[in-house]
């Protein structure tokens, strides 16, 4: 690959398990395996389930992590620190919360995180909570009053609003609150896989409407472990069709050897000792489940594996303008869009 | 006053409840007041007992109010941001932690904190703590392990090591170790006041010998309520012959209408339900206290009274230089040698 063929990546969404500093999987391996990769961003989860001091926990690792793997990544506060991260080969990490739990009931805590450098932030993880409904919750009952609040914050504060995990009717009233761009981050179309954490067209529809991105996943549940990258990248182009080339990046969901234990925080937190029914009801593992390996596609094993995702949107037909606007230009529009300006 | 005679204030030290939205008593009021006493930057508590969500919650009502009065206030991150609330006739506020509950046990909440703007904290605030012993503890075991990583990391992030609650060897312990200049942001020498919180000449040379300063407050129970500015200032000047003018700065400890209820608050914490004996038998309040109002000196009734400081000062004997260096110019070298400096 000559320098010319380098694409500015940036990926809207990838997980490790980061609750206690022995458990810390975002070290210098991973750190590694996405250089190899030639990731120029990562959304990297910074809270499921965690409360506001387990959040600052969980900054303060990445905050020793930028001083330790310094020749590795960079924290990205800007849209011009991940331009930064590209041109110094390192990979910028953009903190990601996929909860509200950070800000606990505290609307003053949406601008404390922000100043420590959250930059992304979904409204509901998969259940409900005190803004709204998660896509999993049986009965979605909208955005709550603080939840329109929280919005507003987060558009004050330069916090871009992720639906990957809230429901519909939730997302929606959000969008309608919202001054600002907001983000499916990482999910897939319902037409591609028809699953409750999938989005529906209008849902896709109405965040592109915003100016928004949605970041495609090759994560087994929401697409599947037999799809071909060719399939990954139909999907693409079907996407590209329905809501425009400009909304479509990519959100790999990735994450590497969880264990049962692990897998099982991330399901059911604190709240549940078993997938509740409404969960396993809705297509979303047994209750019974006690945790497994996910076995990603034979053509994405790692974040190392992300220029073949390249390489295939070329041979999907699309031109170079169109990859690098996937691969990591549409992201980085709506983050310049939607972060503080360096400035402020 | 001309503009001629102004001079760039700087106090070591003010106190109001900050606990609850609807007790926050560092209102508009007490800013003017701080207006019209024409004093540019205060160290404001932003932590006695509090952990870390609740001094989350108190930055927060913080940031709220320099976007509510910022005609009046700015946040001093910086030595440079003082000169500035100087020269716009504003007052910069310090956030000062006088404890080091809001770290709780987590050495990376440093850089936490110092990323959100604490620039200032107390190792201890009168009882024993993770990092050492208060000034009013009976044993005072010196600056433990984890102290003494505290003090390395606060070097490294910026924020002022204080004394002004901390048991003599335990400071001293951490002046054999702080690499950066040290405070007593607001006491007096014992000399002037035989009591447990004053210090003795030891304890002031050894923190001037680091550059550091110490602020000298007109608080009744380290002062006294009949003591006029003339003794204040007397006491000054004996405090500048035994460790010089350019380590003499002053630190009120005012705090204005506190209720029985706050006093108990400050003294008792969660850990007592009346003044345990080992404070009242060390010469701070009785064990049957309940709270009432400080009776504050005639001369210093409020921060607005600062000038009748500067002026006995002159009256003194003081040159213009050495009154500017006491009022404020000491206190701000001090934090442009300590705090992390804007570029960083």
């Amino acid at each position: 690959m000559t320098d010319n063929d380098r694409v500015l990546m940036v990926d809207g969404c990838q997980n490790q398990w980061d609750r206690k500093p022995k458990d810390a999987r975002w070290d210098r391996e991973i750190l590694g395996i996405l250089r190899a990769g030639d990731v120029s961003a990562v959304n990297s989860t910074i809270a499921i389930w965690e409360n506001s001091r387990e959040t600052l926990e969980t900054i303060g690792h990445w905050n020793r992590r930028f001083r330790e793997h310094a020749d590795l990544t960079l924290l990205a506060k800007s849209a011009d620190d991940i331009r930064r991260a590209y041109w110094e080969n390192k990979t910028a990490i953009v903190l990601h919360a996929q909860n509200t739990s950070p800000i606990e009931d505290n609307i003053d805590f949406v601008e404390i995180f922000a100043d420590l450098g959250l930059r992304v932030m979904g409204l509901t993880y998969n259940t409900q909570n005190l803004v709204g409904s998660g896509c999993y919750e049986p009965e979605d009952g909208g955005l709550s009053s603080f939840g329109k609040d929280v919005v507003r914050e987060m558009n004050r504060c330069g916090i871009l609003v992720c639906f990957s995990h809230t429901g519909e009717r939730t997302s929606m009233d959000a969008i309608a609150v919202s001054e600002k761009p907001v983000a499916i981050t990482h999910a897939n179309p319902r037409f591609a896989k028809n699953v409750q954490r999938n989005k529906s067209d209008d849902m896709l529809k109405a965040t592109a409407e915003t100016g928004g991105v949605v970041g495609l996943s090759p994560y087994p549940h929401l697409f599947s472990t037999e799809g071909t990258v060719q399939d990954f990248c139909e999907m693409a182009a079907r996407t590209a069709d329905l809501i425009g080339v400009d909304h479509v990046g990519i959100g790999t969901d990735h994450h590497m050897s969880f264990t049962a234990h692990e897998q099982m925080w991330w399901t059911n937190g604190r709240w549940s000792r078993t997938v509740p029914s409404f969960m396993s009801a809705q297509g979303f593992l047994t209750a019974d489940w006690q945790g497994e390996d996910v076995e990603w596609p034979a053509w994405f094993q790692t974040p190392a594996d992300t220029p073949v995702i390249t390489n295939g949107l070329r041979e999907q037909g699309f031109s170079s303008t169109e990859v690098e606007a996937i691969m990591g230009g549409n992201f980085l529009r709506l983050y310049e869009q939607v972060f503080p300006s360096p400035a402020d």
